[in-house]
């Protein structure tokens, strides 16, 4: 799970760490699709921050908002240069040796310049978020006022310069030690959705809608 | 989820996000210790980067390890200054408006400089970060070669500037709309621990270790 500065040969990356960085797009869109979060950085006076926020693909973009939008734009008058995270912790692997032990994971790095989104094309991205998120939800609630609309901020960033990273399977050890007595193998993480709660103010007869029922995320 | 610039009066927050900015160290270090993966963030030439990786948290410090450090360490040479994020999405909170649509989460932000370590404290660091994980998994595997342990670096940063956001619940709706038919509630997300997966070359007869089979992770 780290970041090399000099990428290593596709050899020693088969035997060393089993990853591959992988740059198609349908691995990237399957890691984004996957997931409900990302974690954006960005720099204010050379200080770096990292915001964690809901977010959603459209149109070879991602999207995400929020009031942070106002911090993150404060001297940007041109957009906000901005790393976007996205990261699946998928499993501890456990090897013979313990500079073997690892994690199997999917992570992707989108840098970029991110825009705040204008009137319509934000009404219109916010929708598309709720109906992505589980079809209906958008008309299921009472639409927002126009001041609602005014404190509510979309950014955009395109999906241009992308990398990934997907680590599967069991651990990789060195030769010699695969003669050893030492169990090895990987204990899976998974992300899933757990019993609705109604909320307890909810007026009596109102009953779960099917999208919510319906509703099922699974990271991985 | 968000990050306003300005923070709002107490009454304010309870009755339009139901969050709570949280400091005591006792929120602060359970939001550390529930949490495997951490996002750091830091600067090279201007441009924000944010890491996925793996953590531990020790004696008023986070600790990380990883070749990230030669590339966080470019042209810094007295530490480097980053931002430690961490993040629970415990649950997606349907609202009876949309502008109330909200998630559950546990959040929290450390700022700082981050040292990488020397070879004793590095050593100490990541077999303590073994048995944390798991009692006896330092252990149970062969020890690092000497030329394994050059190539493992480790970082460390106190938590001394850390802010923390917690939410939990039920929506909070504006008052008019608690009279709407709209269903309203929580639909959690957790993160568990699967079954365990043996390496298919495990040689016949190595049982799972105990420490394996009794480990749990659960995020909430």
């Amino acid at each position: 799970m780290s970041e090399d500065n000099k990428a290593p040969s596709p050899r020693t990356v088969m035997r060393r760490y089993s990853w591959l960085a992988k740059y198609d797009r349908e691995t990237i869109n399957s890691i984004l699709d996957a997931s409900l979060l990302c974690h954006v950085g960005y720099v204010i006076d050379g200080q770096p921050y990292v915001t964690p926020t809901n977010f959603w693909r459209m149109d070879g973009h991602v999207y995400w908002h929020g009031s942070s939008a106002s911090r993150m734009l404060r001297g940007q008058a041109k957009g906000i240069p901005v790393c976007f995270t996205v990261t699946h912790l998928d499993g501890l692997v456990i090897a013979r040796s313990a500079f073997n032990h690892n994690v199997n994971f999917r992570s992707l790095m989108a840098l970029g310049t991110a825009e705040v989104l204008g009137e319509t094309e934000k009404r219109d991205a916010l929708k598309g978020f709720c109906d992505r998120l589980m079809t209906g939800l958008w008309e299921h609630a009472r639409q927002p006022t126009e001041k609602q609309w005014k404190v509510t901020h979309v950014l955009r960033m395109p999906l241009n310069e992308v990398s990934a990273k997907v680590r599967t399977g069991p651990p990789i050890d060195d030769e010699n030690d695969y003669e050893h007595d030492s169990w090895a193998g990987v204990i899976p993480l998974h992300t899933t959705t757990g019993k609705i709660e109604p909320d307890p103010q909810l007026r009596s007869g109102i009953a779960i809608p099917e999208f919510v029922k319906q509703f099922r995320f699974s990271s991985n």
